[in-house]
């Protein structure tokens, strides 16, 4: 088994502008997803206390915060864009191993693309290859890697990172395998973190890690060119049933990028086929809210696992309530971030129609499936199937649908003109003769 | 179980000035051990190249780099002289866990003295309650982490550090939870890494990331107050047998940092008293080494599993070998890092030498003990046993032989006038009014 050498030969190896133009679509969809999720998340208090922390130690204004006025140098702007990028819970899902990939391989890319010019083209191909990496490590450990406890994002995403770097930098294949080896190496994050900031440090700090990682290697700092396999490597170490086989089947051939999601909604996505129920009987317009006796959801076992959550008193753990996430978007008729604030998990009329919100698992149920009924003071019942929530692999967003989510979440951060034109920019990233300007296009003036 | 809470309050609640003398004491004499070793990495190819990798990214010249002229940003010079401080293999070690808790607890409190300022008896105080924390925590998740793969330098280094800062901060006892928290998050070190410069990455980045945890903490950055017992949490994550009832244990009681050692060899404790036996017999001047035969050694079975490389070829190699370090000891009558280059290794008359070097485990026979025989050509024999290795807890090194290797480590890198003015100014750090002077002391001018 010559895991990391495949992979670091693919990374290094695989021939320029030769990404299929779907896998590079793919990427681009997840380059403009995961910019409107920075820049959704840039004034977030987690972005704002990291900001507080680190501003004496940071080094050349080199590098932007997306949505924000500062400049840092690329690795603390790899680390803060990285923190805003996932803050919302709101960025994108490799629905096989719920790695969120884009986090960590995006801060860490667009950063040293302001540090070291690099054309569009080559920053689609080191973003493709990137993700490609990190959601392959992450299927030869998962899932065993994360009933342990381990946050996948965190662990795998500073290979992503390194990947993407260690590609735009053209480094050969043995400092290649030194860049994975060094980012294996600082490989973290504990799932016990959910529902504080350190979840989002994770993406962040796997940024920062798997950027250090391509700059150590390239410095010609040394590591274990079999990190990834070896006995006590990574895969060995973080699960207790590997199966690294799947990490380089079919390399270059298939592309897992095409599995990555894109989420409607800012919350787990097993709450997304019930927030597609609510808000298409709320478009029905059958009745009141008021006149609701009981909303009951047939569901898969998931949804009360990891969202289970009664009786929600914060923002953050509104996002792991499918009871408040169903009552608002009844209510609302539509699923926004803003519906994960403190204020809006609170608000009366939410917390008394979160209390009629019944959860029953059926078995043979899909987690991107669910089944409700709605009964009435006076009797009258109505129900509705969602067969594949949006944002799944089968009901995908569409490019529309991706861009009026990156305005809505870029409203907070910049002015429309601003936004709209960094969103065209974005989409269009192949043709720039320097990627890193897009950073510049989403700072705030 | 409330592992994290007690930790905290220990952090944040000891009452200063009451930490025994003894402890204080030994705590001093492993600042003065981990300042030697740093001058005597300071430039070491994996510090160079660090340096090369991180210089465009460095912030404000705030804190030093011990043997070295440049000054960096706090965050980068607890990466670099955590770096520096094990890259020769010559640092302490906390035998009941392997852990080398100087390196992280130092590398970041002393740079943090620099950007804020506290006394030679606060900056003790933390010193002495960092590396209690991070011994302590590896105490209840070894030997079953270890044995895993993981380097638990790199793992508890980080709580230590974080501690120690977060105590020099004056951090509340919720705030001192998420320092370790966010130190939990990061945790990383895989020992797959042994043999390559990311092993010195370990104790350097977990002086980075418990520096950082503690500035995250502090600026309001929450995490888990359950990080290290929680059923995703630390321990459960990172070890199969945790039992962190000896974590707490006499918590401020009894003081693990009196059971803190000093290598006066620049190589794997293990071979430490093989290493011991050979400068006796040198000493002895018994016979001429053109005249051996053969030296053979009965050891505990660790020796071997550890350092047998039969031919090492590189420096860092030649630690991992027995068969070196026995072999240029007895020719050399002594043991001093020099003898770990490549060129050492390579000498001809060394590796003639060792090729003659047998080593057989024997059942009885302690780590730290060793018979030794040498048969002569014309039939001779002498024996030698060394019953308890020096820097062994039976048989410690003195201060003054600790400030012996002070200044063997500091010659090259800094004058010897400087490295004798620095040597006193650690002795007496509790006399200081600003700890962090102690650090640009150590510049190269």
């Amino acid at each position: 088994m010559k895991t990391t050498e495949t992979l670091s030969r693919f990374i290094a190896e695989y021939p320029a502008g030769t990404v299929p133009d779907a896998v590079r679509r793919h990427a681009i969809s997840g380059l403009v997803n995961w910019a409107g999720c920075t820049l959704g998340g840039s004034h977030h208090p987690a972005v704002e206390r990291a900001l507080t922390a680190f501003r004496p130690f940071m080094g050349q204004p080199q590098a932007s915060l997306l949505g924000r006025p500062e400049r840092t140098d690329a690795l603390h702007a790899a680390l803060l864009n990285g923190i805003a990028s996932h803050v919302l819970d709101f960025d994108d899902t490799h629905l096989a191993t719920l790695v969120h990939p884009s986090g960590p391989v995006l801060s860490a890319l667009l950063a040293y693309a302001q540090f070291q010019r690099m054309s569009g083209a080559d920053f689609v191909d080191a973003m493709a290859i990137g993700i490609e990496v990190e959601c392959r490590i992450a299927m030869g450990i998962c899932p065993a890697h994360y009933d342990i406890g381990w946050h996948v994002t965190g662990t795998v995403g500073g290979f992503g990172a390194a990947a993407a770097v260690a590609r735009a930098m053209g480094l050969d294949v043995e400092r290649t395998a030194w860049a994975l080896g060094i980012a294996a190496t600082q490989a973290a994050g504990l799932r016990e973190m959910f529902g504080t900031m350190c979840k989002s440090l994770h993406p962040g700090r796997a940024a920062q890690s798997g950027l250090n990682a391509a700059l150590m290697a390239q410095a010609g700092y040394t590591s274990s060119t079999r990190a990834i396999e070896a006995p006590r490597g990574f895969a060995n170490v973080v699960s207790s049933a590997p199966h690294l086989e799947d990490t380089v089947l079919d390399l270059g051939l298939r592309w897992e990028v095409l599995a990555n999601s894109f989420k409607p909604y800012a919350c787990g996505v097993v709450i997304h086929p019930i927030i597609d129920a609510c808000i298409a009987l709320h478009r029905k317009r059958l009745f009141d809210i008021e006149d609701i006796e009981n909303i009951h959801f047939d569901t898969h076992p998931l949804v009360l696992e990891l969202t289970g959550k009664t009786e929600p008193r914060t923002g953050l753990e509104g996002k792991f309530s499918v009871f408040h996430s169903a009552a608002i978007a009844l209510i609302e008729g539509r699923n926004a971030y803003e519906h994960y604030s403190d204020a809006a998990v609170n608000e009366p009329s939410v917390v008394s129609l979160r209390k009629r919100v019944t959860v029953t698992t059926v078995p043979g149920i899909r987690e991107n499936e669910t089944r409700v009924t709605v009964k009435l003071r006076d009797g009258r019942q109505f129900t509705h199937h969602v067969e594949y929530a949006l944002g799944s692999l089968q009901r995908p967003m569409s490019e529309a649908d991706i861009s009026r989510k990156f305005l809505d979440l870029a409203k907070g951060a910049l002015p429309l003109p601003t936004a709209e034109a960094a969103l065209q920019a974005c989409w269009n990233v192949l043709e720039m003769e320097d990627a890193g300007a897009l950073a510049g296009l989403m700072e705030k003036r």
